[in-house]
């Protein structure tokens, strides 16, 4: 593929440090990017430069590289103020809302100073990963920059390093050019400008990728080559999760809860993307209209808390279980509780959710890929029915695989729940198959691949 | 122009009628559309179709076509029920959040069953329209179809009578492809197919015609031809109120409550789009940022309630006090209230401030046109300075008369502020005068012959 030495940045590492009496251990990270990239590069030769988010990690930051667990790991420590705006304010308080067009706009966003004195800083943070690379990056390696934390990153490290080629992999959609309007003018330049610094930019879906071009046409920019390369779900993990006592033991927990009921599924963050509050909606309608449902299918939600810091959030999920509540107090017997709620982060658990669903709900108003359709794919052992939106990356895989719904359409995903739980035994059979044979075509390894094929 | 006898179709007619004594009287309508293409129609032959939308309306609509006022006005008895649905639900509360990007996407819009209910019911006023106008246009008459509530009069129009031509109007702006995926995908083909039977599709400027463009492209339906084709202000109209004793009175009161102070103004509806909350935000950020301007500049709000029967409105319309509330409370003095609030819809009162004002901010988050900045134009006496919204209609007439905004961004709009009441004489007079030919360039004729000139 490539014998050019490699260097993958992003904002959180595949590891991350703690303190165990005056030792650093090391841990494996969590979150999408790392379970969506790890698996590529573990083991590989590659340096993997990440921020230095904890106190144990700025420790580990000054000791200089560390190999472990098949990671090779360069921790960056950063000003902590400078980070948080990055990271809070720029990164997940701007850059996430626009690029999933979440924003209320008579309300938000709101360009203040404290905001420029944002953008300041996520430049700054974005040079200092730069120069750090810089400093670091062998001779003509490829550096594979991960996702809209590290979208100025480029044009800086081009200046330092001319030998070295650049991808910037967005792992979100991106924004429209009548949505990228909404940023201040000088920014949404200096934002295509940094992109198409870098020598190839990546997306998960075509969509994403043509609203880039889109954006450099309407506004200008170099023209950065495009490419699109879905990520691949981790198939080894996510059947080693499967098979494990824990994950027994919970499907052995959910088959006494649901008994001989029909179970949708839904597993995700607590995000203002995902849709959850249309998503119990649009069960509450499957009740109503459908009286045949009441006491025979459960809804269970596993979906845990996310960037609870941000205020959006918080509010987000006061709705979310506002629902929950009024649902269940609305429909509950003394034998069903129709909505069956968990907030724990539990991954085993979530695993065997998606081993036993007739029906896996991913709704979102808009997402970069969202993975879960496909691990639910990978492990669901009753030919269960994907319902999917239609403004997910993943739906351009798995459109001939599921039972497409509009995020926006509580009748249509009402209704496609009622399909989803009375399809007949054949007609599911062939889209589960369909969906088996499109999730096993592609590895972590092919996205990796996609990547060093660009430049 | 033409000869061909024209048929003017709106939701709101020029004249609407009151019941005094069991005789029917007219009154003249209030409203934007109104005003903006009423001067171009009054005194015409020209037909007027609108919705009877009151008891007295509804009797005059038993008694046929009336002329009065200059007008000829032929109004049509609509379903109550259905009338609401089709202005509430569908009009007000969809394609309006819709064209203007106002949605907040984790909750809004929700596509429920009373939702599809009243897309129904749209679709039969729609009809209903467009059946009375089939049954009552004259042998070859153009048809002047005006605005976003009837966007599907023209399918059904055209099966009808096959010898008419059909222009619609927007009077809003046109949402971007990646806006228009909100509408369920049946919805947006209907809308699309609906729009593109008519001969022409006109807009205020050419970003809204250039969206519907793209959007037919994106979703498919047959290319209508569009045009641009921005209103006129009522030149006549607004110097008479501002000749008035009413004005006289209103001026020299707010010469009282102003004094020697700078004074900025805003004219708006209270309503979603037109920005008001960060125009309060901006001008905070400029008491506190540059301690000069206390007490030496008034902030005259002249902002009346809108469309209050939706719930999105009144919330607006209390943050809105809520500022106004808490910045008053923060910077007043005993001798200085930084923010006059005047809710009252009082027509030569908002005139008095605009021939008063140092800068007219116009700050819409977005406006298919925006007629008040044209207004003050007209009648400003002060070589007071345009502060204008890059995403009003209005700004591709007036980028060069005017000190650009972006609405989101606070401290550009504080600095803009400062500017426009720091701004040398000269630089004032030429940017007022460079605005006065703009606006005096175009009349309501111009818009009327476009429509004509369309088909």
């Amino acid at each position: 593929m490539t014998d050019r030495p490699l260097v993958v940045v992003s904002n959180r590492g595949p590891l991350s440090f703690e303190l165990e009496a005056g030792e650093l251990r090391t841990k494996r990270g969590a979150g999408g990017l790392v379970s969506a990239i790890g698996s590529a590069i573990e083991g590989t030769d590659a340096r993997w430069v990440a921020g230095a988010l904890s106190d144990a990690d700025r420790a580990a930051a000054e000791r200089g590289a560390v190999a472990s667990d098949g990671f090779n790991v360069d921790l960056l420590a950063l000003d902590e103020t400078d980070h948080r705006a990055y990271y809070d304010v720029i990164s997940n308080g701007t850059l996430w809302f626009l690029h999933h067009g979440l924003w209320d706009l008579p309300r938000r966003p709101r360009f203040d100073r404290a905001w420029w004195e944002a953008w300041d800083a996520y430049r700054r943070v974005n040079h200092a990963f730069a120069d750090h690379v810089a400093a670091g990056a062998p001779q003509d390696a490829v550096v594979l920059v991960q996702d809209y934390h590290l979208a100025l990153l480029g044009a800086r490290l081009r200046e330092k390093r001319p030998d070295v080629a650049m991808v910037h992999f967005h792992h979100t959609p991106f924004a429209s050019p009548s949505e990228l309007r909404v940023l201040p003018d000088a920014v949404r330049e200096e934002l295509l400008r940094g992109l198409s610094s870098f020598d190839a930019c990546g997306f998960h879906s075509a969509r994403w990728a043509s609203n880039f071009d889109s954006c450099i046409s309407a506004f200008g920019g170099e023209n950065a080559m495009t490419f699109v390369s879905p990520a691949a779900a981790d198939a080894d993990d996510i059947r080693t999760v499967a098979a494990s006592d824990a994950c027994a033991r919970a499907l052995a927990q959910l088959d006494d809860e649901v008994g001989d009921r029909k179970l949708i599924v839904r597993v995700d963050r607590i995000e203002l993307s995902k849709n959850i509050a249309r998503g119990f909606l649009a069960f509450d309608d499957l009740l109503r209209t459908r009286p045949e449902w009441r006491e025979r299918v459960v809804f269970g939600a596993f979906v845990y808390p996310s960037r609870e810091g941000l205020p959006e959030y918080q509010a987000y999920r006061q709705e979310v279980e506002g629902l929950i509540e009024r649902f269940n107090a609305e429909w509950s017997t003394p034998t069903w509780t129709p909505i069956l709620y968990d907030a724990t982060d539990d991954f085993p658990r979530s695993v065997a959710a998606l081993r036993r669903y007739d029906a896996l709900l991913v709704n979102p108003v808009r997402d970069g890929l969202n993975l879960v359709a496909k691990e639910g794919t990978l492990v669901n052992e009753r030919e269960g029915v994907l319902v999917l939106s239609r403004e997910s990356g993943v739906f351009s895989e798995l459109a001939d695989a599921c039972l497409p719904v509009h995020p926006f359409d509580l009748v249509g995903t009402s209704d496609a729940l009622h399909r989803a739980l009375t399809m007949p035994d054949d007609e599911r059979r062939s889209l589960h198959e369909a969906g088996a044979r499109t999730v096993a075509a592609r590895t972590a390894a092919d996205w990796l691949r996609d990547q060093l094929l660009s430049v």
